[in-house]
């Protein structure tokens, strides 16, 4: 556990760190983060995910803690007191301590460090399961802290044997809870859902590699699309490339193209 | 502001009771909540609302804090240890303090009293203007913090000069944000949507009463229905029944259906 984190205006003790329960995250589930990874110590993607976190805050009217500049320096700060290679950062606005308990107040800014645990070798390996679900995440293109209905769905997922949830509506994809979802066409084209989707930095940096070596499509993707692809993987900041083995009754055998991207992320990004 | 709330086992002060930022509340916006009002020193309808706060504990997967016995004595002794007559009381229990920062820990359960406002004279004589939004709230008959649409939708709400808003769906209408919504026919029925809503406590009192006056039914409520309605109105425990006068351009001209409504509440049960 980190030593310290950044409240309001001041680093504080990790343990020290209260917010009184009339913060409109307790009261009204109000509030946007984001979160990256230390490469060793080194911020991974950071620039993007502060205009991630930025863009979330305005999105949500909740005013902006401090200038870009400011928040970079407190997050290197952070970095170099906690010492804590390897480890990620999540940047958190609430809706601030509100007088009548529903109109938004001075939001509460914190930055707080945290472990997390990357995906297991035998996930990296075999790839995981995903159970598909109807379900259109409300304000998608805001990283709010809405996951009501990913924290209500674990017992359902868990008794399905399934790793993780891929939401569709009206008969197309979205996402996954915390992940984007890409699928590889029979013809190697790779796709990802266009709409109704948080952009997520890994994904944009994995579009970005394909392009260099498949035909890569941004658009609406039909659930029926899942029965005809060859492969399928979920990219996010924690699990960076992720092969699904199994979508519902959906198996996919191979996965030579998820694997060239994996490669290639990896010797791109990860040589801290 | 009151002096003391109950938080976990214990009553404390009120400016000390702080949750500490990995409560899933802050941290991914889980948890849920009941309120109900005071009329003088004596809990209003506190029965139905302890059940409902426990359903929807339940209905999160969240363990009880405590038997209903038990919660009972502590609402009546704060109450008492507050002393503020005519405020209300809200319940709280949110995932709690999670080691991943996604799955639910040992939930944080608050027990805190806080006033509020009632309706202003004029909205209760004029009635308010309701403007239409198309969304449905997930997990509806949970009593949930989820409020970031009803929030995000704050500024537009006051662009649109409007007081609250009216969700519909699919054609249907379902409830406002905080509310109940009730239609009044051509023929003096009394209609109130039955499916995906939250199931008010002061919803079921109303019907209760209106039933000895009027034909009323509880049915899937068509959006087209407004323009051939003759009145509208809201219920919630903090406005008790409170006349609509507008939807969008549709205006009612008249309620003599809801003032007897209001009546009938009022000497039924503000008595105190």
């Amino acid at each position: 556990m980190a030593k310290w984190v950044f409240l309001n205006d001041s680093f504080v003790a990790e343990e020290k760190a209260m917010l009184h329960f009339r913060d409109l995250s307790f009261q009204r589930g109000y509030g946007v983060f984001d979160f990256f990874r230390l490469a060793g110590s080194k911020p991974l993607f950071l620039d993007d995910h502060l205009d991630r976190f930025n863009r979330s805050a305005e999105g949500l009217h909740l005013p902006l803690p401090t200038p870009k500049k400011e928040l970079n320096d407190i997050v290197l700060d952070l970095v170099q007191k906690n010492d804590l290679p390897g480890t990620g950062i999540r940047l958190s606005l609430s809706g601030g301590y509100s007088e009548d308990g529903f109109n938004i107040g001075q939001p509460n800014f914190l930055v707080s460090q945290h472990s997390f645990t990357p995906p297991p070798a035998s996930q990296l390996d075999k790839g995981i399961r995903l159970l598909t679900y109807s379900y259109q995440r409300q304000l998608p293109h805001i990283k709010s802290i809405d996951y009501l209905m990913a924290i209500w769905l674990q017992p359902q997922r868990a008794v399905q044997g399934a790793d993780d949830i891929l939401y569709h509506h009206n008969g197309f994809i979205s996402e996954c809870p915390r992940s984007n979802f890409f699928l590889v066409t029979a013809d190697d084209r790779v796709v990802t859902p266009s709409e109704n989707i948080l952009s997520g930095v890994t994904r944009k940096k994995v579009l970005d590699l394909a392009k260099e070596y498949f035909q890569v499509e941004e658009r609406p993707v039909g659930l029926a699309e899942i029965q005809t692809a060859k492969e399928a993987f979920i990219t996010s900041t924690t699990k960076q490339i992720l092969p699904v083995a199994q979508i519902d009754d959906k198996i996919f055998a191979r996965n030579p193209v998820t694997r060239k991207l994996m490669g290639l992320f990896h010797s791109t990004y990860n040589q801290a």
